[in-house]
């Protein structure tokens, strides 16, 4: 296995005073190096404690994030991730505001071949909402990826009886 | 994150006292403006207390509704979604007009790049209708969006036992 | 297997031109004649499109019902049920006082040695209400059976995601 | 293990050309005799394929029974009590008269010490009934078994959708 | 929503005295007009209480049958659609022909755009059968769409394991 | 079904206005009157959004809470509830702190005859806290029945394996 | 429905004194004719009780078989596939040779146009294997067909925990 | 934690050149010490892979076993216990005799405090047979657990629906 | 809520360079105060990554451990807990003496007044093994609900098919 | 059913004293030979107890590893594979790190047409981690395969709770 020299320079990873920001603040993302360029890999973050506030009401709103990628260079360190996903916690937007910010957020980091978010939020009034945004880098074949993963999003929506 | 000017437009929204209209009315919709009208990207409303009347023998049909679509310039706002869906309510229809009849008045609404409509409703007699209908734009690849979507439908139907 | 010979006094089953009441009417309960009156024995009923509408908002709240019982002499008949069920449709009511009602009605109409009604509605606000409400018939051991019944009430809560 | 000399007197096991009989017919029960008479133990038989006809509209009704029972001389054959559930195909009932003759009729043939049948039927009309009966042998701890289960049963309802 | 002209010469949908036939007859199917010829639109039917006779050994056999087409003119009404099903339940035939026979009556019936039928069957003997059969209109586009259904059907094996 | 005159005095039902507090506040709670005292019947609350901050870490913790109890004079408003519940959402302290605390506050604001609160927190460090607490009035059966209930409380562990 | 004349050819169907062979032994498959030769479609057998043994260590190994095929002419009969499975039982072999040796002795008895086979078997030493094969008549688009499918091979790996 | 020396004496864990026997005999089993006989706890096996022949048709029956015990000197070694299991292989046996026979070994073999066994079979011809013994040792209050276990067993029974 | 003033005695609770030790080490635990002591009430700690070596084989063993009590006036942190089940990664032990290990070290540690710890454990052969083990406080009434938890044990064993 | 004739060089498989290595060693990997070279096919190894330590931190990692390929002449034997997942226990790496790791050194072992290696890590901090990678072999159509189930990969991320 190859060995990792960059782990040193992680500001967050086993520190032990952690201090959490609960606004928004894309500065709290950083980045270690991939230690496999040449192949195209997926890396998912399964992250069940999003929540955030609504802009109208101020009451807070609850999701399940997904974020999935393929590096290049750069890839996201998790517990920066955690961070910046909490940073969320006190601010206002709407759902679909809110899965937009991380996909821009996460390319402007990592600069990487592809990448998507997938919210699944808690019911309000009975409805919930689930947004999907996904991004290829313009000019390559990635690009052609997300409009074909964007195609064929979602064809067995699962059976939610807010139960 | 992109501030909302727009939020304070919404009739429904947070509103205190909401009248409900049980009887169909399609101009309860609202929408308000995509932030993020350069990306094709996906929301999904999961919708599980549908409720109509059976137009022969009148009694009560219930469904879950999964409404899903790509957003170009306008997007509807969940709240008044909520009105318009709780509006079928004391509604004769057929369950294949129903979806279509959302369908039509979705796309009229928003005029979407791309919409979708899955209505997963109750046995009436040991059987259970599920109608499925879409919408891609004339003209532009979210028609044949619509038309592969429509290819690969429910390949995997769940199994039903009516337990 | 026993002749029935009530059966022909129902008057809602097997009848075409069924009118459905939408407010609530305990005047449509029928019953028919327990075959079997010398044994203890359960009937369980799951009835899950109850509909209401809150007292205050005005907005339609769903729920699952499960009605189990010991007969006697009288037995409800299972579409007067449907119908009775469906007359809360447009009325107004908080959910605990629905289930007592229903538990009141069925007494009445039945005169059961036990009986028991559970509602499982869905969430509002981000928060769901389970009601139950049981009745044993007093001076008798059903009524101990009912107070043992509520002692060890649902001590496995399910699991509740609001998905 | 003991050896069993009792297997060539079931006339259905293994039997060629069985022929299914559709109406009510008791008389296809066999036994054969229980091996470990000394101890109390379950059978139980689940049967997920019993169907029988609505004694008013004529139309079928479809559930899962479960049969359960502690035996002290005789044991019901498998293949003798398929055919006998079998019989209720074209026979007209109502659920809890099913349930309790299936009661009636073990009871009859094996004398045993303990003994319930629960039905799960499919819904009719959105309403699904689960018929529930047990018997203990009158006079000995047996019938208080009966009693207790009875006042333990089902506290537990499952979760039901109509999906 | 469009007004539904047809409905009135439906012959059984809330009929009172319905009368089940269960000898195979497919002239027990009707339609009425669909209200939306010009979408492609998919209506699934879940049917669970399927039954047939074992044509050489007599005895039941039960499945769940997953009817899913796209309409053009005509559509098959749902009440119909049980009645032609509960026909089969003294008719003896090989599980494969079942669901041929039922692609066929319904393609004669309907002249649909697409139509597919899936069966799950009960096991026999450790072994359980699920055909699945479809149509795509001859000339049409909709025959190349049976075709890429066919390829890509079931590449997920439900796991079964006969409990 | 009875009249309910209190809900006027409500405050946070159906109000628009409502600005959601996010450091502890009991005072948020807020009764309605029992209209069923009689009666012992149980209501459960299913909270699955809460969360609050760990003391040491200042890291939000996630979990959802089952809250159930038998009123005798005054019942909890649910959406009092929720506001109640938000307030812990930036306070510190430890999951088994929590659960007492409301078990105090609830207890202290509706002198029930018997409360109980299950917690079901998420895993930090690969091990999830489930805290579970009760309270019967003290003199009453209903002490028995929480020392009853505790002693019976969760027998069978659901699985966990931290997906 | 069409008539069938060849079931009285097939020699284990039905048969009383079936004697079942515990070595592997491919003669005991048998066939039938396909009714519906101009029609592709597919049939698929869940086989949850096929057991053989390590060839290395001599202890039993159990699986789940799926097998689908897609008939020309020739049909295996269920009843002498059952047996032809159960020949296995005390023979010697490595996952993947039972797997592609089934394949092998369907495609020489039917002359399929299309076939697969998949097993789930359960672990040992912490580690199950799930082997799948496949074929399409060479020279034909049904060579093509099984190209493609093992291209889209379980995508979606199920959740393995071994318990 | 406590040293275990007679781990040596076990002749089947770790051994090499395992030889399986398929015809049964109890006098594979062994056992070795309890290391905490002062404490009463339990041990259950979950062995989902027994298999035998019925000893009137010859065809294998599968099953899954549950066996749970109260240890006072003697342990049953797993592997000893898997060696015991296969050697009901090509042995014929009736569904409860095989579940008696185990209880009467492993009572012989362990002189346990208390011991239960729990088949759940696969169907044949639709129906499936899960039997329950248990003992407790006479004359102890063992016993007495024995009967009030058997008093209680399976009041959920799983639901069954052959798929 | 109270105000907790031991959670700077807490060794490891935050701690950047926790060190891990894969030996087992019972002076790894640690406690705080309990800040209820005059309620009985219950914690429950999930610990799916439990893992050891068997002493005989030397091979991993992984098992989910739930360990749940009712703490007096200690209650054990939960990192401590975390790295006192690490410290059992590479050591050899028997499942049953683990489990038993376990309960003896936390009851030492906090002198609760009941615990008990459940194991699951992954199979070896086709078997897997759960041992349970409890303790209630000798000379009170946790002695006897020790007993009587024991009693009444997994009454309803789960489903294992070792996939 | 083929021969195998290299069984006896495998030096894993049924070895009675197996050493188990706790530091990564690929060298513990051994192959035998492809009895179906001439077809291509799926081997699929489920392996749910895989564990490493965090580089930085020092503690243990858990996943599930899914390893599909399609051999050509070598296919790497089960038990082998084990020892060499073992020999990850003490040794440190990132979560995709190993997973890359394990994609090289089976490719670099068995050369296959395919190969792709899933894994699904539990939560650290509230937040887990699922790398997948794949190879085809280059300059074949292999290679195309792999991008193209890169491109299709996990479209339906699984519902996580964290619970
Ligand atoms: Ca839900
Ligand atoms: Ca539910
Ligand atoms: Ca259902
Ligand atoms: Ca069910
Ligand atoms: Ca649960
Ligand atoms: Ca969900
Ligand atoms: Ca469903
Ligand atoms: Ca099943
Ligand atoms: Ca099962
Ligand atoms: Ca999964
Ligand atoms: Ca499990
Ligand atoms: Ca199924
Ligand atoms: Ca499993
Ligand atoms: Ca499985
Ligand atoms: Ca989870
Ligand atoms: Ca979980």
């Amino acid at each position: 296995m190859p060995e990792r020299n960059d782990i040193e320079n992680l500001s967050h990873l086993g520190q032990e005073e952690t201090s959490y920001t609960f606004h928004y603040d894309s500065s709290l993302l950083e980045t270690f190096e991939n230690g496999h360029p040449n192949r195209d890999y997926f890396v998912k973050f399964n992250c069940p404690e999003f929540t955030t506030l609504c802009p109208k009401t101020g009451q807070p709103d609850f999701a399940a994030l997904y974020i999935s990628y393929i590096p290049e260079v750069h890839m996201v360190e998790s517990k920066s991730l955690k961070l910046y996903l909490f940073s969320f916690r006190n601010h206002g937007g709407f759902h679909e505001d809110a899965i937009n910010t991380i996909v821009n957020d996460l390319v402007e980091l990592m600069n990487p071949r592809y990448l998507e978010v997938l919210g699944r939020f808690t019911p309000r009034g009975g409805i919930s909402i689930d947004p999907y945004a996904n991004y290829g880098r313009p000019g390559t074949k990635y690009e052609q990826m997300a409009e074909t993963r964007l195609l064929y999003h979602d064809m067995y929506p699962e059976n939610i009886n807010n139960r």
